[in-house]
């Protein structure tokens, strides 16, 4: 069942967290997020990526997570992640995210063997032959291990429904992050969005002409990102940079610690999760570092309590 | 259901590959594998190993696995590989793979996101705390991308049913690296054997003291692979050397396609398993690749139709 065209992509994809409640999906944590990120005006809504610990969930999980996040979105378009390492695996994965009301899809290719070219352009292929949904290619060489030449993303580009490509982190000089973008865009058909991702490059990135930020920290902390999402948008650039400044501790605590147990301990804070809501073998942050993130927080932004 | 001690892990543990055939496991080319391997007088087999393609099959499909093994291998030990990303489900495979009979288990710390030393200790608690069988802790940092400390090593090791190390290669120094193994056996129990892995350097290992060898190659080339394990038992590491040495146009190839590449392209020359035995999204060798495997294989044993 084709669905009717999707507009472009733009402007802020947070990603939430999929809070565990003694290693079973705490639903009501999920819809209170997903309440949360709409709330606060989110473009769009990203559900299991890496920060929704996906490559850690079951099928059944994935469904649920899917299902949970599209009926408390209401009209903000859901993307969910589809990632495995089989390529039959990531098949199904597309399907229940299509059954539960996805607007599309975010890919990654996972590795354990280390994968070839051939091999990640045969998955983007294969998934893309029978989808409904326009797909979001996923290049996070941090947690994937696979990196993408430029004539890979050429080729996927060209397929059918690939409709979006998240990068890493673009230099940090505004004219050479430019012109990367402009690099891209030579390769891509024009319908094909490019957005940021790493959450310390996005002022960056969308300064350089990244058309969205797909922004862990507005899965949990949407205002910030959006007021940096914003300025960029009216093209205030010296105000984007600024805002992503006012962030920078929590930047050097995601450098420290990795995005996704900051973030974790971000929401046990707030009280948007319970404790220890990241699957296990992953564990929290330690006391020490849950101090620290808690002082970033309240001085980032004062909060009552929920 | 406790069972008997089982004795030291030692000698030649020869990983099958796990052959599919048009994406579905291939029961019968595994039994033929296994009998292969058994009828040549391997130690043990390790099933679901990398070579096995654990990480890409199903709970299911790895049970299935493991029952086969089990059934065709008589009295020879079956070790079964029970890895995954999220502890919950490294404890179901355990399970699965005690009911299939298994002598033995095998884990690799499995990291999407980065994982932490507690991390990973802490599942190796986890695991081991409801375990019946001798547990083999699985060191391949290529494919895991974590990295074990000494110190690491050692709270390991003192875990209940844990068995044996799992080591990746060690200096090519024949002093470096039996002064590495004199290291490791301080850091463990006595009852704890030290099996090299990687086949190029399995002659090096042997020879510096390790106990034993997980090999790739053994689980579908046995008779080289025998040669070289029984040469260093005979006190001959000589010619345990020059039996890498005629096997090197091999480890030449798994340096440059990788071992699971290459030896399911020796399964299928060998037809041992029918084309196309990876999972998907893996590609075999190309035809070029295919020839030069061909060529090797052909040149080490020439070998009748089966």
């Amino acid at each position: 069942m084709p669905t009717t065209p999707t507009p472009r992509l733009s402007g802020l994809s947070a990603f939430p967290l999929t809070p565990l409640h003694d290693d079973v999906l705490d639903r009501a944590a999920l819809a209170g997020l997903v309440t949360r990120l709409v709330t606060a005006g989110v473009d769009s809504l990203t559900v299991l990526g890496s920060t929704g610990s996906y490559a850690y969930l079951s099928r059944e999980e994935r469904a649920e997570v899917a299902r949970t996040a599209v009926e408390h979105a209401g009209d903000v378009p859901v993307l969910v992640g589809i990632g495995a390492l089989r390529t039959r695996d990531v098949r199904a994965l597309a399907e229940d995210a299509q059954d539960a009301g996805a607007a599309g899809v975010l890919l990654a290719p996972l590795t354990y063997q280390q994968h070839t070219e051939d091999d990640v352009f045969g998955l983007y292929r294969d998934v893309t032959a029978d989808l409904d949904v326009p797909l979001v290619v996923y290049d996070n060489p941090g947690t994937t291990r696979f990196t993408f030449t430029d004539e890979l993303y050429r080729r996927i580009g060209a397929l059918p429904r690939v409709a979006s490509l998240k990068i890493p982190p673009l230099p940090a000089d505004p004219a050479a992050a430019a012109g990367r973008v402009a690099q891209l865009r030579a390769l891509l058909p024009e319908h094909v969005s490019i957005g940021i991702s790493g959450d310390a490059a996005a002022a960056t990135g969308l300064a350089a002409g990244c058309d969205l930020w797909y922004s862990v920290i507005a899965g949990t902390l949407p205002e910030p990102a959006l007021a940096l999402t914003r300025a960029v948008r009216a093209g205030d650039a010296d105000g984007a940079r600024a805002q992503s400044e006012r962030l920078r501790p929590l930047w050097d605590l995601f450098a420290r610690h990795g995005s996704l147990r900051v973030t974790a301990a971000v929401a046990e804070h707030l009280r948007l999760a319970r404790r220890s809501c990241l699957p296990l073998p992953i564990r929290g942050l330690d006391e020490a570092a849950r101090a620290e993130v808690a002082d970033v927080v309240d001085r980032l932004a004062p909060h009552p309590a929920p």
